[in-house]
């Protein structure tokens, strides 16, 4: 399937309807295999002891999905996340930004499932594994 | 089992070791059934359209999950999430706050399992629905 | 929302479209607040040290979700299970039925959303949860 | 970390420990990247319609998963499941056996965590994914 929005294009789009979140998370590369999604990690992403918070990995894997989705529908879809699993498994390296690697498995007509994985830049081992479920919204 | 942290004990123990969330999370109510938490939202919240985002979603249903397992074990527990699911179900309500209502269904030596639901304050539908697994850590 | 098949058209109806399940599983009681479903543990459902399979534990709770969303909608649904979080949280009991308790979450014009505890029969704590999400087929 | 099981010995326990199943259910490849399992798939594991079955999809996962620890750990591990998550994608094809391809994420001293691609065998778009966590028992 054609991709019809870059890189470039899904950082625009961030920037422009996520404004509060735009500067943490960033689109590092996309094409037809995969989709690399960055979260800049700051003060407001850490727990006590400068571990990155669960949201904050869950957000980036969310975000991950959502632009390889978007990646291949364009800017109009309004896609939800319906269903998400994740699993943690290993402490995010301090100081390090954390890297997210996103696989589309299905884009159907109603619903779209993707699979992620997180790692802290650089490193082999993946920090957290997430599997998300979107609506896509249907034209009426 | 045992209450062994209160409401009140839990909120200090919150505004202590989470500052830069406390202010948007509190505890309502705690018992031997289960553990009610809210989210103040603020503007930090909200996606475009003033829905609630899908993180912050995540994030009150963590915090009120390791809430009710620190309500049983204390302050002392340095529980982590390992696993997590999470069901969005409805967008919530504009201009109210969200209030998980949790339920711990194993409290093991190893590892923890509680679910959540999600509502807008005051409406019965639930917004969301959460079940997550916590390891606990082990004495050495 | 009225229930339009009772447990007696459920059973009706499992016998007739799944013959090769319908002896190991009954739809024990369904009104508007849940559905209870039954598996009458057989060697066929059994590992090694005499537990009930986790296949099987996952079966009982999909058959009760998929019975709860058909005692709304009619035999005619042809819904599909499409994504699924479960739990296994304790050792089933030796010797006893296992017992699920259904409730419906979320019954959507596209998504059913339900959760389902499942208990060793008569036994208080849960052997394992689940939560499940269905597609409801198109009208065209 | 090296291969204490291969593919014959994986197989043979298989046979030893789980008869009831294990004439549908073999390991087909293992190394140290990944484990390949195969159902067989039989008039027991069908739904109306042809299709193979959910819960058939599930074990598969969970055999693969649990053979992919085992490789690693020998056969004295008595690991059990504790969290699954499964996402059903596509319809299995008709008449072709389903093949499950396992990779290994994380291999604790407490949890392991894996994830699975089903897919018809022989053809490239993914049936089912599936991650799974499993408790490795501790020495006493």
């Amino acid at each position: 399937m054609t991709i019809v929005m870059d890189k470039d294009a899904l950082n625009t789009f961030l920037a422009r309807e996520f404004p509060q979140v735009a500067d943490s998370f960033t689109v590092d590369h996309v094409d037809r295999t995969e989709l690399v999604a960055r979260l800049t990690v700051g003060p407001q992403h850490l727990r006590p002891g400068g571990t990155v918070s669960g949201p904050s990995i869950f957000a980036l894997a969310d975000l991950a999905i959502y632009c390889a989705i978007l990646s291949r529908l364009g800017p109009v879809a309004l896609a939800v996340t319906t269903s998400a699993s994740i699993d943690f498994m290993r402490k995010p390296e301090a100081g390090r930004d954390l890297v997210a690697t996103c696989r589309l498995l299905k884009l159907g007509r109603v619903l779209a499932v993707a699979e992620a994985l997180v790692r802290s830049d650089g490193l082999p081992d993946p920090v957290a594994r997430a599997s998300m479920t979107y609506a896509i919204p249907q034209k009426s």
